[in-house]
């Protein structure tokens, strides 16, 4: 190697070695596994590099590189010495493992070991592992119609994009629950470690089970550097390292050193260490089915950024330095001297030692990989969907609520959905692929009826008091929605189903993670070998409008603005009214794949509106009239269009409509209820959106609409920008007005109350304004008495609080 | 007390007592603790509860009982302990003293505590410290036009919402930064205490300097659970909690127990050790200026959740356990049992001893509580407003780039920004009141200058190949967007200013917290007591258009949308087109208050449009015409208006402007170009949003719009539907479809290139569609074309990759 590297470090393994040690590796094993690293480099460095002479059979002239270097050296050869190791115990072991990378960016080294073992050829044909599939391989990474440089869905093995770091861990953990032969190694950068989400999920080893569950196997990767700065945790001494691993829980085991003879044989012994250690925890465990939380191990593993790479670049330190964490060398087309020491770089992995002169691997680098779906790049863990199967659906009748008039009786809509979801959990013991994740809030959101079918998962200490604790339970509670999301991502991407149930406003908080699961999600469908995987859902309840113990910091509709933003094809959002619609989308959404759903649903006392098979036809529809609400029937052009989506807008839509009933009965009043927001797109904008057709009858042009909506009152128009009747539409919903009130006070703070929308209907029905000046003004008064009575009594109106629709439409039906 | 309480524990700090252990306070003093905690907890009950009688001085009746039982008392007694124990010791040591209440939910404790200090009377005149105000604090809690149950910004001396869990240490760290002479107590809730922004910011000890910032002692306090659930950090043992404390780089000072004399003895020993420890560090760090990091102290506070609440209720334990989280009595209007035992409760507090006839607390209650401004309650660091300079802002001339013709060069326009943001670190080197923050983004965001006024902030070890660190640094890097956010927040809260420069993408990381912050500023905005506070400056960059390296999962240009969902009056974006557009916006922002101000602006080279003093216009105008790159002086109605927001969409705007000047020459043209986006808003929407007359004036109805928007197009809408012209406009932005590829290729493919936006005047403006149908095909020629080269040659056509402006007008101008 022509670079000059640092004096090395002793390696060793600083944890007191256990009575039967792993033997080190012998020197003909570990000259295989450095060749298959030197391997792995090599072709890391050729696919930031080179356009042509993949291997190096003529002397490198600028024509050879590419024209933009794009990639990411530096934390390449830790992932390459990794996945070197996983290689060798999986292949000794007999493993059934897979790996989360977390420094994602280290996309080429991923790559290279997928090409070594033969998985990227048989995933990518086009590229196979001979000379030709090189220099192919070298090309298309980070080239224009080529792959990405990260790790991605492109991956063969990969559950994890490593563009946005944090979630490494908590997508290991979610890999490994439920999964109990399975091992899922992470290494975690040290970049990453910084940040929140990865910092919390430490923890999640207070989750696993060891009789139930797979292991986990950190390996915190220190090269020292994020992109221009030290990181913080290899700037702490091994001392105070040591302890924050230990106060998580873990039995670290450090690999230090930048020899690489040293740092390989020391690796070895650490992983076999790790290994035997897992074993035993997990077959003392089994044996006796309870006992202590075991302490994991863990393996810290200190080497240079960009390791074997360029000392020095025109003068300045770069290997193990953060000048190595791109492109080393950025000159090579134009500065002879960079494209020498390319040159030099590359030869000093003795590329024809590595490779046969039809370019593939030798039997030396390939002793240690192994075979068939053991490799790291086809295990089936990885592509999910290949494993996946159909969740035991019960009927929907088991748990419907009879309505047999719209408006007479109410239930808790989440409380009914738990019903259905303690049958999947009952249903889903023996099978054990379906968890329900939550950040503390599953009783909260009235869902405990899932206790009965599954505790709550907790390996910590139990006391007496505590209730539904249970080791190995698949409801999942941690004060820490990164953590949840995280938990979930990984459990879906490996093959199985769940839910996640949240508080609306604290939704935001993973704002970023479903961005790029829905970025994953676009890109899979895209891919034909990968397999469809089970939905990401989100229940998000404890919504915007009964915020009462918290106000205003607990008040946030945004999410769907957000995820609506995304890839069509990845996205839906569902505002169920009711308890029965509630079940209907459940139905529907538990049984999907490759999307994000978004349901949005209340916890508290709800009017059922629609008996089951009502509520199944409507959600069907995703958008619909409701005849029995509005004082038209379809058959012709209405006054005015009351349009809602979510249940309170509803409840207060058709609390104005019965006023309309009541004060103005030869209004024409069409009632239009939305379940499906996308069905308000036009067709080209979403798989959901509905014809301009349906759509104009529907919500016929020049009718007014006053369309009560659950979240931010611009995403209507947002979503409607293009029909016809656009500018019919006049959109109440949240506008931030809110803190801890009544439920009443929150609609009408927000101009969303059935007295509002009465006055919307004068204001904007010709000839009503002066027709109806009177019951304008009379709404009007009731506005201001609310104000004044809450003020005074701390509760709403008793007319409002004890409304009932049943009550309200009594005089006109009975 | 009626209420049974757990049998006691041994109250004990277990850390070895130093050489000089503080001494244990006397009978005496102990006895005015326990009267003042006492008081606080009659108090947070009170708050709860009732709605009159509030001094008890008749039997409890349902009458006196609130309708609505809104609250969380689980914390509060936890809280009042703590506040008790700093009034002690900021009334013995005189400190300059401020708190952040992690569980903010615990309101009551808080404002009980402000009402007992004075403060609270002295913030809310018609609040007295009296019977009359006793009654009126009360009932206000949790009322319809009273306050909100959480710590809030309506809470005398809190900077802390506590709603959303996850900030209080970062906040806390940022308040005590460049404030030498402050301590920031900071209590963290166990539950808190598990998500990943809390997790992670543990850690801000690296970064904070015994010199030139103040002190941070954080409390943790664990109850035990948190809403329904047992905390991870309480079920760890002793030992394993102590690890993972000092694995943070805390020495960790435990207090464990539930007898009141014992506890409040035991945590006047610890907070007087932790005091006497900081004081060493800050002493020895002083008189030294160097030395190793220093270990501080934190308090390890283990309590019962609810304690001295009723200990069982209709059965079933409560204090001590999850059922104590929010209101543990819930019947009691109804339940004359409830009532007696909230009376009881209430009672074992002795009220009679605590307050006087007239309801004012009595001498023993107020004789821990400290005078004036030293008061929690009225401490001016957390009224930051108050304490807040105008920065000492260069003139622009400085800095600006020459321009004489548009477009005939180019700059990085964050790298020009970085020259301002070094005379503004430089300048304010003595108050030592100005940070910037990022997420280890400052060199790749191209702002390095700074480093020549003042390195990064580093505590930890420094090795001789690092740059830039320093020892109270005021450039502040963490990969944690979290914790950036978090400190820079509390920066600025206690009045102060900065700047986060963020990775647009990842600025969704802190979505949630955005939302908190401008709930924050919303509602202190109408607070007349709470002064305007530095805005919080947000510069988005490394953005949608160039993500070159990173491809697909560092595209997201959506955060622009999340704030604009908030309320109008405290969110501005800005998407300066050019270097001195950038300089103008940032002397803007960064002059401005109480806003969260987002700038979103390119750092690769960009061509120089205007002038600063055109910029300067531009800017004040904020959306305007650009006569001089269009073929339409403003005089006559054009036949097509080209507009643009965003430095990528304004070059490709012009380009196609350049293009459509060519080939058809007689066409008249428009270009606008749109900085600040809330100018797009109707006036009534807001306060910056331009009038109709304005708006119809600079793009007729009835001409076609062709928007280029630098993000998601369908929010240009959202901001326009109410605009005559809306069915004029047709919008192209970012639609998701990106991978690590070349500039050019990312406007191709999201529709946004010249060519594509030349297609589509052409086929808007009436009678081109068979007059320039060559052209049309020309254009979509040289898309396809560009589509084969770069996937052959990896790079952009020449003629784009080397375009020009003045190349392109030159044949027309000269």
């Amino acid at each position: 190697m022509e670079t000059a590297a640092p004096q090395p470090q002793q390696a060793r393994p600083t944890t007191p070695v256990p009575a039967t040690a792993p033997a080190p590796p012998g020197d003909e094993e570990l000259a295989a596994l450095l060749a298959h690293w030197r391997a792995a480099n090599y072709l890391s460095v050729g696919q930031i590099y080179l356009l042509d002479n993949a291997l190096l059979t003529e002397e490198l002239r600028p024509e050879h590189i590419k024209p933009r270097l794009l990639g990411h050296w530096g934390t390449s050869p830790g992932l390459n010495l990794v996945h070197t190791h996983l290689n060798r115990v999986i292949t000794a072991r007999d493993l059934d493992a897979i790996c989360v990378w977390g420094p994602g960016h280290g996309g080429p080294a991923v790559v290279a070991n997928s090409w070594l073992d033969g998985s990227y050829s048989a995933t990518y044909p086009d590229i196979g592992r001979d000379a030709d599939g090189m220099a192919r391989l070298f090309r298309q990474f980070s080239f224009p119609g080529g792959i990405p440089s990260h790790v991605a869905p492109e991956t063969p093995g990969s559950i994890h994009e490593g563009g946005e770091l944090g979630y490494s861990l908590s997508h290991a953990y979610g890999a490994a629950f439920d999964n109990p032969d399975l091992l899922v190694a992470c290494v975690i950068g040290d970049g990453e470690a910084e940040t929140g989400p990865l910092a919390a999920s430490w923890h999640s080893n207070k989750f696993l089970d060891p009789v139930h569950d797979g292991a986990v196997l950190p390996i915190l990767h220190l090269n020292g550097y994020k992109i221009a700065n030290p990181t913080v945790l290899a700037r702490l001494g091994e001392g105070e390292l040591d302890e924050l691993m230990r106060g998580y829980g873990h039995e670290p085991i450090h690999v230090t050193g930048d020899d690489p003879v040293a740092v390989h044989r020391a690796m070895a012994v650490a992983m076999d260490t790790a290994l035997d250690r897992i074993a035993a925890i997990q077959d003392a465990a089994r044996a006796r089915r309870d006992g202590e939380r075991p302490r994991w191990p863990m393996i810290v593993l200190r080497t240079p950024k960009g390791w074997t790479g360029p000392a020095e670049v025109d003068g300045l330190p770069v290997e193990g330095t953060w000048r190595a964490h791109q492109v080393p060398l950025s000159g090579v087309r134009d500065n002879p001297e960079h494209l020498r020491q390319l040159e030099a770089w590359l030869r000093s992995y003795r590329p024809e030692e590595l490779f046969d002169d039809e370019g593939r691997p030798t039997a030396a680098v390939l002793a240690c990989v192994p075979q068939g779906e053991r490799r790291l790049g086809m295990n089936p863990h990885a592509n999910g969907g290949l494993l996946l199967r159909d969740l035991p659906m019960p009927p929907l009748e088991d748990f419907a609520v009879p309505v047999e008039t719209p408006g007479a009786t109410t239930h808790e809509p989440t409380r009914v959905l738990g019903d259905l979801l303690e049958r999947i959990m009952a249903a889903t013991t023996p099978r054990r692929d379906f968890r329900l994740v939550g950040p503390d809030e599953t009783a909260s959101n009235r869902l405990e009826a899932v206790y009965r079918a599954s505790g709550k998962a907790w390996e910590a200490e139990v006391l007496d008091t505590d209730e539904h604790l249970q080791r190995g339970g698949r409801v999942m509670e941690i004060l820490s929605e990164h953590t949840c999301q995280g938990w979930l991502e990984g459990y879906l991407l490996t093959g199985r189903h769940g839910l996640f149930s949240c508080y609306e406003a604290f939704v935001h908080i993973v704002d970023s993670m479903a961005n790029q699961h829905i970025k994953w999600l676009r890109t899979a469908r895209r891919l034909r070998w990968r397999r469809p995987i089970a939905s990401l859902n989100y229940l998000l309840t404890s919504h915007v409008w009964r915020q009462d113990h918290n106000g205003f910091s607990h008040q946030d509709p945004g999410f769907v603005d957000h995820v609506l933003n995304k890839s069509p094809e990845a996205v839906r959002v569902y505002l169920p009214p009711d308890a029965n619609t509630l079940l209907s989308v459940a139905d529907h959404v538990l049984r999907s794949r490759d999307y994000v759903n978004v349901v949005v649903a209340g916890k508290q006392p709800c009017f059922d509106w629609l008996g089951l098979d009502d509520a199944r036809a409507h959600c069907a529809r995703g958008a619909g009239l409701w005849e029995w609400a509005g004082t038209d029937d379809g058959s012709r052009v209405p006054d005015v269009v009351l349009a809602c989506a979510g249940d309170v807008p509803t409840q207060e839509v058709l609390a104005a409509s019965a006023l309309l009933r009541r004060h103005l009965p030869d209004l024409a009043v069409r009632v239009v209820n939305v379940v499906d927001l996308a069905r308000l797109l036009p067709e080209a904008e979403h798989p959901h959106g509905m014809p301009d057709r349906e759509y104009d009858a529907l919500m016929p042009p020049g009718t007014p609409v006053i369309f009560g909506y659950h979240g931010y009152p611009w995403l209507i128009h947002r979503l409607t920008y293009r029909r016809a009747n656009h500018a019919d539409l006049h959109v109440r919903g949240y506008k931030e007005e809110g803190t801890t009130t009544t439920p009443f006070d929150m609609v009408v703070r927000n101009d969303l109350d059935r007295y509002r929308l009465v006055m919307d209907v004068i204001d904007r029905v010709p000839g009503l304004a002066v027709r109806a000046s009177g019951l304008r003004q009379q709404m009007a008064d009731v506005r201001f008495r609310h104000h004044d009575w809450i003020r005074e009594h701390g509760a709403d109106l008793p007319e409002v609080a004890d409304w009932s629709w049943a009550e309200a439409i009594r005089p006109l039906t009975s």
